[in-house]
């Protein structure tokens, strides 16, 4: 089956291949009345354009996105959107050796059992390419919650590159914006462009660890059991390519916690309850606490690279491969944006679905 | 909001709180003439039935499963089958504190504020109680999947509990039915048997990773881009009590791999691909390769400890907590059984699914 | 496929056939704080419950409602709701001739098709015992409907037997409750009287029409272009037993109108837009406009007769079939409850959709 | 909200306005391998084109679709598929008195009334004009069943105008093709082209009532009891643009029958059961039974008409209003493509969904 949409009220349907003419995204479930242009939706795409730096892809695409639908007069007017990004790189149509082998580590090979048919076009559709439809179409969830949630804040940033850590205690968002990796800490961003050109010039690639955090978040989000706002975060960003792990706060480290260590004390602040510490992640039972949201998610090495690997061709025969041309040696990098737009649709969603079935009668805790 | 169901087209609903009369489940979509009694089901339970060691609680259920519909002469009919069990072992309806203070780690604080009521009783429809419907509705899931893929294997095993891990070289399944941990390491099991008795007498409590595995998974199981295999997997994981995070394959421990050490090559066996090893977990792209999938997911230590913790009342007031009663000091332990069920539900929807869209149109790979 | 569950954000999963032990709905997504006790459920279950008069079955079932989860302290939780209904009078356990020949009308030749299956016991899940399920959801829909739309009044009434219709100029609401055909016009009461008897004593049966209204529902409800309002109604009242029709405001007679005809003019009341007419049945573009929702069913004549008919066994042959035993020879009458169950589970339902994306962003217009 | 999406595991989500720059429809979860090109979808929107005679709205649309993914090499892939059609035809922009006044029948109340904005450019969503990307969607559809059930047939006409009927005994499917109207009847044809010359000068406009047939649709399509083939049909018909009552098989009229009269009896033919007659419409309990799928719909008169009618402005003032400019006497006619669209994408939806819960486990009669 082909499951292409994600979102319970606020809907987001995805289409189109790397190769392909076009893609895009249909948001569907957006409340009326927001803001919108093509202008607002435009700088998140440009946060996740490949080929801003050398560490990424060189594949140049415009990256260019137009409203078709669902915005009248500078407002959504409650109708789907339509968004359309063309694609303007598509390169050579010698797809070369990847036309009849599989990449190991590629969804190549499982496509093609499943579907029994291959679209060799540079991944068609399991290329991350697929991801500018969702960072467009989070464009849309932010204008929305910047609207309905005025305080709230979505951020993300890469907090290891293989082995190499940040150093937590160096945390600093604005250096996120500064160097190529999203990340957080300067001294680590230095280092990791050696690795990463050592690494590009092998031939090689590394994975990634990156963390998202929402601050600003109401408390309530989340539909228990089988809607937690957990779960459904780990869904949005297990399906973001290459991805292998997500957590929540502490995350895996959780296990090693005891039950003392982990408990997130709580006490009585001016305008409601305050919390020790966030080893929960801001969310406890798969309902948000009002804490702030901390999500960290790996993304596995590039498996396109020049090194030859052995492998099959489609007709069942062992051979070698080494993938050749624009070569992403830390894809992890762009990852970033589309977790926080990820992270961005499903806030929005979940605001929407606790509104819907909650109203005006969720609890409060004042101070006595 | 609130969403009871999982699935797509294999759906479970379950309802029901800790201490009401009872709960259950609501399996919809099995497929028709699938041998199912209620000693089918049963054994499933028993294994996650709490009590059966001194290292779970000692709250005492039999848990057992009626079948109220969907089934008639030993075989399901393809109607809705309503799994049913009595809650036998309420104990006292004193509450004592926890009727009007939050627990530090507990949902109760979220439920509160998300739906501005109290149901107090033991965590309610938060308590982990509700995993039993899950594991019994996985009893369908796992009648049907028995007829359809015959040589399909779902088993789980915890490998860590705290910083204590297993020696992955030592694994032996028979060992994981031996102790009171499904522990597949004979030697760290009796480690973790001390450490579990000096905890439990502090009345802390700890942590632990559970691992899945499921072989003989049919190629092209998965509906990409957001119904993936494995996102769907650690949503249905992550929405079990206590889960802070998923891995996929190698997890987390991809970020810190090069693209070479990562690569699963493949050659060619008798009977189609052969991977060189499992890095992936046995899904590309969302979607099932034919090898064993691996994931694996952390549990946080059981929040109801013996020792005092600063908490509010539901009135905004300080105070301390201490949860006296029944003491789960490793709720990891019983959280196997639960992994081993969602993953059978998610199996056999995507079983279903991949034949709804492909039917016998799935590509395949044959030795030249 | 097996689809028992409807709605969107208050969803009703029902489960049970007519000779199982139980029948059941679970309801998923009621606003939580809404009052709600069995014996706010029962009255509406003994509306629809079947032996009242001589022109029902004359099955006994006493239709005792039990919530089993849900509701804390007499109001709703937020958490699913599930309502148990013992089936008390299964009669005996030989079904005669119906366990392998097939009825002319009645579902079990389609059942046997699809699920390869038969569960002969008096029409199995396919039986319009199945609709209690219904109703009892319906009462916790209702429950919040009350505190929620404090005006909104759901009634429906029977508009034809056969080819026998009421005077809609007779329309007494108070006379529905006066007779057992929910009839409003006094006269067409005592005629269909007669005329059944006639029917009953021949053995024969007849259809019906079924009228439903809706007064005070809020403008704005319907989620276009898939969701619209009475497309929802559509589908729910055409999933009850033996329904073949459904019509919206003036129905297929829309057809034979002119445009000039059918238009409802619209002009300015005190407190906003007041119509001419309702051709519209309160429905534009598949959204309410704040006019009486009106919506009709036609109820086929009940398949189980006295008179013997050709059909077939279940291994094909040729044979007769005459239906002995409870007989009930205007199975709409009992449909009139299970309308105004789904009308309200509907309504509920789109009313938390619309708040869900429009919140308090709705359009009004005010006199001048 | 909205839901601009239908179907379950065939899914089709469209978008635009009908003065937008563009519409479309995103086709999810077609098989893959199947021949698809624009070719094959380009004449199922040709029939749907307005402009082609005087008797319906003078808007010229080419229509022409482009397939921007989901197909490589004139096969699907299984990954969705994105059909773009340009709007070209949207003349002036001065939309003269209907971007203030509401147009009595029209939607444009009920869209204010809920989204509190107004896209009053001819419709905007609400316009006829999305129905063609249904019918885009559905050439989709028809391919894949022209696959997978190659008798598979699916064919309207137009039965009514007005008050006008056919002759069923003149029913010839030949004839539907040669007169403007998709009438089955010369005879009739003829009539209704001189009251509708009649009609369109005086400035009026007439409802109609369109019926559907699809011959060899498999026994066992239908997903009791809330995804009845019937009551999905149901919800189908009555999304089309002023649809206001949908039948099946004998529908209104089945409530005027005896149950002796209704009954369709079964014999035994050499491949499978005969049944003498099709009051049911070829669904029984929600389930197709092998017959003729039989459905109808009532489809009100246009709205816009060219005699004054009253009604007020978006700030409350009373007024008059004439829908001047491209007039649709009968919007009936172009409904019928329309209608045989929705039928087709419906039952690919169900014929995948049986076959994702039953495999070949379904049932067979076979002669003795």
């Amino acid at each position: 089956m082909s499951i292409n949409t994600f979102g319970r009220v606020f809907r987001v349907t995805t289409w189109g291949e790397s190769h392909g003419p076009a893609l895009g995204a249909i948001v569907d479930g957006c409340p009326p009345g927001v803001a919108l242009t093509e202008d607002i939706i435009q700088p998140w795409l440009d946060r996740r354009r490949p080929g801003q730096s050398r560490y990424t892809t060189q594949r140049r695409e415009a990256d260019a996105v137009e409203i078709l639908s669902g915005v009248f007069e500078g407002r959504t007017t409650g109708a789907p959107i339509s968004l359309l990004i063309h694609n303007t790189d598509q390169r050579s149509k010698d797809y070369g050796d990847i036309a009849f082998k599989f990449r190991p580590g590629h969804a190549d090979i499982a496509y093609h059992l499943k579907y029994g048919i291959r679209d060799y076009r540079g991944g068609g559709r399991s290329s991350a390419r697929e991801t500018a439809a969702r960072v467009a179409a989070a464009g849309v969830a932010r204008a929305a919650l910047a609207e309905l949630v005025p305080g709230l804040k979505i951020r993300g940033a890469m907090v290891a590159m293989g082995t190499r850590q940040i150093d937590p205690a160096a945390w600093d968002w604005e250096e996120v914006e500064r160097n190529p990796f999203w990340c957080p800490d300067a001294r680590a961003a230095a280092e990791w462009a050696t690795y990463l050109d050592e690494l590009r010039q092998s031939g090689n690639s590394i994975g990634a660890v990156i963390e998202l955090r929402a601050e600003g978040v109401p408390p309530g989000l989340g539909a228990p059991i089988y809607g937690k706002l957990d779960a459904d975060i780990a869904a949005a960003l297990m399906s973001i390519n290459a991805v292998k792990a997500v957590e929540i706060g502490d995350g895996m480290k959780s296990a090693a916690l005891t039950g003392v260590d982990n408990a997130d004390e709580i006490t009585m602040g001016p305008e409601g309850p305050v919390f020790s510490s966030n080893h929960a992640g801001g969310v406890l039972g798969g309902i948000s606490t009002g804490q702030e949201i901390v999500a960290r998610f790996a993304v596995k090495p590039t498996s396109s690279i020049l090194q030859p690997r052995r492998t099959i061709t489609i007709t069942g025969e062992e051979t070698e491969i080494v993938t050749r041309g624009r070569h992403d040696p830390c894809v992890g990098i762009r990852a970033v944006p589309v977790g926080e737009a990820m992270l961005a649709c499903v806030l929005l969603d979940h605001l929407l679905l606790h509104r819907a079935q909650v109203g005006d009668r969720a609890g409060r805790i004042a101070p006595g």
